[in-house]
């Protein structure tokens, strides 16, 4: 008997009937306060995945993080609001307590064959094997079930307000590698460290509020994908009285578009 | 007694009791199968704003467009899912014939002065005065009720299938102007034709079916921006097998990034 993968104990849920599954937070994955982002989403997309009434793969996923998740077993109702011929729309909430910690919306398709073309080519960047893996001394867990290569942007060593730019380039993977599915790719979306960090090489409170992911990415490429390293870029727009954006894309080494991403994090100051 | 303006009848909602609000179609917004997704967006962004037990200003809005509105009423419902000391998360639901047609989350919260910057700065444009008004003879109402100025990336003349980006920028405003305020900003921010169109000068079947904003400004500087135009930029990032994404950006005529946005769109070919 093998043990599953850390990521795949961590997303793990017990379906309850009908539109509601049992969870549990993962320590592996625990972050500042409350657990890693991308794992809490990554949870909420599982119910999806995991309905039995689910039409396609996913295309779209918002989360919002309504409080931190305490440690113990939390609650995922995903709910099919909209069927229609070859899409579906749901409507998700994570409770603990009978309160929302998470609330959400995704979206899945049957998807077709038609033109396609990725219009924000892969930026130009060392190959994974010519950069090396680490990001220094951050205590939080969720940081050791990830293999990342900074390239540019990555943590400040010091924190004296010298940054120029909150462009963050990286290579990474799920540690040790695993094989990529929509689940992974949540979690994968959420990786990045806070663009004020970067940008202003100045610590406070930060937490993201909302997340969403635009899965350009269908089964197929997925598997071709493997469990090779992804590119991932982040960028913030605006920093403005307490929120701040990024925008994000991750590649596949082949250099396909696999999603893009934003979120909106509050930060204090 | 002076009639409201046309943006105005268009989202104006009766309060049901509890979380509901009835609302009405807008013919003078309609596109080429319902209504303008921003009209509809807005609309759903005002209950929140309506809602009594509202806490703070937007901050970020997700919809997702289920169905096609038929022409006539819908019921909006918008839930207060999970209220903090300083913020709120939102559920909405919009129906008809008890039929969800728009599923949606929203973000609130009071916001306070801190360290801000815009890192995204405003692309060099010629002012509003410098380009002409107008996008040809395009049937839809909805462009009617708003003063369109392109800068890059108009509506192809010819469909020929010659172009090589997707990038728009435009000088944008109601018709007739208006003070800007969330609600307004909301439809705003649904403003672009499709970047296919643009990429491509290709006309295929289209629709949004998600669309998420991140409301930088707040109401000082909505105020501040009164009536004058905003320049609106949008670039897709991919299309790929019947859904391509953009990335938008809305300036106010000071420079000041009032919006980020991001929509996955549905296409046939």
């Amino acid at each position: 008997m093998t043990t599953a993968h850390v990521f795949d104990q961590a997303i793990a849920l017990t379906p309850q009937g009908g539109n509601l599954f049992a969870g549990h937070t993962s320590a592996a994955y625990g972050n500042m306060v409350g657990p890693f982002g991308g794992i809490t989403a990554a949870q909420a997309m599982n119910a999806v995945l995991q309905h039995p009434q689910r039409l396609g793969e996913p295309v779209s996923l918002t989360v919002n993080f309504a409080a931190a998740l305490a440690p113990g077993p939390f609650e995922v109702e995903a709910r099919p609001a909209r069927t229609n011929r070859s899409t579906q729309h749901w409507v998700i909430d994570v409770r603990q307590d009978g309160q929302s910690v998470l609330t959400g919306t995704a979206f899945t398709a049957l998807r077709r064959d038609t033109w396609s073309l990725d219009e924000e080519a892969m930026p130009q960047c060392p190959s994974p094997e010519q950069v090396a893996s680490g990001v220094g001394s951050i205590p939080m867990e969720w940081v050791k079930q990830y293999e990342m290569r900074p390239i540019a942007g990555a943590m400040p060593a010091v924190w004296d307000g010298s940054g120029d730019s909150s462009l963050t380039q990286l290579w990474v993977r799920d540690q040790p590698p695993r094989s990529l599915d929509f689940a992974s790719l949540t979690a994968l979306s959420d990786v990045f460290f806070p663009r004020l960090f970067v940008r202003r090489a100045t610590l406070v409170p930060v937490g993201t509020v909302t997340l969403t992911i635009y899965f350009h990415a269908d089964t197929a490429q997925l598997q071709a994908t493997g469990s090779g390293h992804l590119l991932a870029q982040a960028r913030a727009q605006a920093f403005r009285n307490g929120y701040f954006d990024h925008t994000a894309q991750l590649w596949n080494q082949a250099g396909v578009l696999l999603v893009t991403t934003h979120q909106l994090v509050y930060y204090k100051n």
